[in-house]
């Protein structure tokens, strides 16, 4: 007989907001990947052609963590067709020591965005200048918008821009944002502008072509880019790996595969097995990271199992501590 | 907002217990496993050495059927030390159409159980003699128990041998089984004698050293070899694969890497290429079963994941059909 909470998407809402716990708890799962021997093995995936369908499941360790997630991620691309989203799936706790299952996290995908966004948090704390007050964000979607939030957990944002391909979708997220944030946010249809005296960069979209040109990009700015999860996806032109002053990925062994490194290494424009740093690396203080504030610095975030083992057991711990989630014995 | 179905152990194993549709179902799946452009991608594994534990996670699509199942198998083996079942686990069933969980079957390892039996009575119903009616069993656990009750389902089985490393299981073992099938059973502690004589042997064990001498075999026996699901397991004498009339996996893929095949190509009986037939093309009538009453047969079962997707798509069904389970939105 074993006893697990099951938590909706409704109550995770509710105890997991994006927050600067939630920013420290991945911050540390990076220190963790970098420091100690993390178990990630690499994602089982499933494919499912005839209905556009694929399924990740993701898992990792972290030694000195009781927890560890292993996360469902199904993408189906017809779904919206008959009113459903493409993105869902859960999470599941098990006891490190144990192996039984300690809760089960129905959050069609919540925790993902909140952990995705989180790290970008990280990125910008260890990679950006303190100062940074203006950003530029790709995207018009939930990431675009997290990420926007994240930002401002981190650093003294004022002014942000939102480029989307599509303009009416840019203005919408623009004026949402403006509302929610309290600061100046406006859509901007030409790239180059957008990324024209901004101080940080974030890139969310799904593009398989570079949306940023290497010489839209000037002394002090970072750029971190989190929409490539897959090796066809590509935001930022590889000669922009190449020039920047310094490069960073989440997971090395994935961003020579997944990332924006990949093409650059494809391009020629790097070499295959350059030991770049990884972020962890440099929260944990072993590898340096921004050495002065003209420095561009370009920050490739692919997903790691870490995150989720991270935010589930903050899910966990929060739930225990706020009574929350229904307890179910089988 | 999703809506699945929440089983519990003693919900399923009210409403999925071992029985002819459910070695049909397991047969079935074989048969697609042969037939169809099933995906089946490789298992994901994590170990936790620390505590002595190991996470499996196995899914498999099987085009036509409208769910499939993502396994999640821990087995901690410190476990019984505090009390705790070593192993362990849940299935979540997902939507094939549009990735949806519709159910979460917290069976604690329950399905894996019947799923593994049902594959030694459809091994047993293509590959021994119809007319078999004695069985020897090797082992003392949970799968000894099933396998003995699955054969009874598809042959006239009228007595059995129960073998163990351990003669107090054995014996235990055999007398709950004379009460619970009404047959003769009976421990035998000499492996030689239990063997002789037997039209059907099963060896359930997690033996890494053989436990089946191949001069032990004779004429008109079937054996099918279930314990072996990882490469250092080993309970049939590798000459015995090379000496046997016809040699049968559940995968060949699988059974090159983890099973009693991998022993005998390691020890060069046969060779690493030889394409030996699959359980669910005999299933199939694409490749001969046992081709006289005199053939020594030898099945090698490591476990699928088609076997996970079609018995939680049948547990979902039954549950249905039966209004069980607990209904969960989130």
């Amino acid at each position: 007989m074993s006893r697990m909470t099951i938590l909706t998407e409704a109550e995770l809402r509710r105890i997991v907001p994006l927050d600067l716990q939630a920013v420290a708890c991945v911050e540390n799962a990076f220190e963790a990947l970098a420091t100690k021997p993390v178990a990630m093995p690499p994602i089982l995936r499933l494919d499912i052609p005839e209905h556009r369908g694929e399924v990740d499941v993701k898992t990792a360790y972290v030694p000195g963590v009781d927890g560890f997630a292993i996360k469902i991620s199904p993408g189906f691309f017809d779904n919206p067709q008959i009113g459903l989203p493409s993105v869902n799936g859960m999470m599941v706790l098990l006891s490190a020591r144990t192996g039984l299952v300690e809760a089960l996290l129905l959050d069609n995908g919540y925790l993902t965005d909140v952990r995705t966004a989180a790290a970008g948090a990280v990125a910008a704390k260890h990679l950006s200048r303190a100062d940074s007050s203006v950003a530029a964000i790709f995207g018009a979607g939930m990431q675009a918008r997290l990420q926007l939030k994240a930002l401002m957990l981190v650093r003294p944002i004022r002014e942000a821009r939102i480029w989307a391909r599509d303009w009416v979708k840019a203005e919408a997220l623009a004026a949402k944002l403006r509302e929610e944030l309290g600061i100046v946010v406006r859509a901007e249809n030409d790239g180059a502008k957008a990324v024209a005296g901004a101080d940080i960069i974030v890139t969310t979209t799904p593009s398989e072509t570079p949306i940023i040109k290497a010489d839209w990009l000037s002394a002090g700015q970072h750029v971190t880019a989190m929409g490539s999860d897959a090796e066809h996806k590509n935001e930022i032109d590889p000669k922009a790996i190449g020039a920047a002053s310094l490069y960073v990925a989440d997971s090395l062994k994935q961003t020579r595969l997944l990332g924006e490194l990949h093409h650059a290494i494809s391009a020629g424009h790097v070499k295959a097995e350059t030991e770049f740093p990884e972020l962890g690396q440099i929260v944990a203080r072993k590898r340096a990271g921004r050495r002065s504030p003209s420095a561009i610095t370009i920050c490739d975030l692919t997903g790691t199992g870490v995150q989720d083992t991270a935010i589930a057991t903050l899910a966990r711990d929060r739930a225990a501590a706020a009574r929350a989630g229904t307890t179910f014995e089988s």
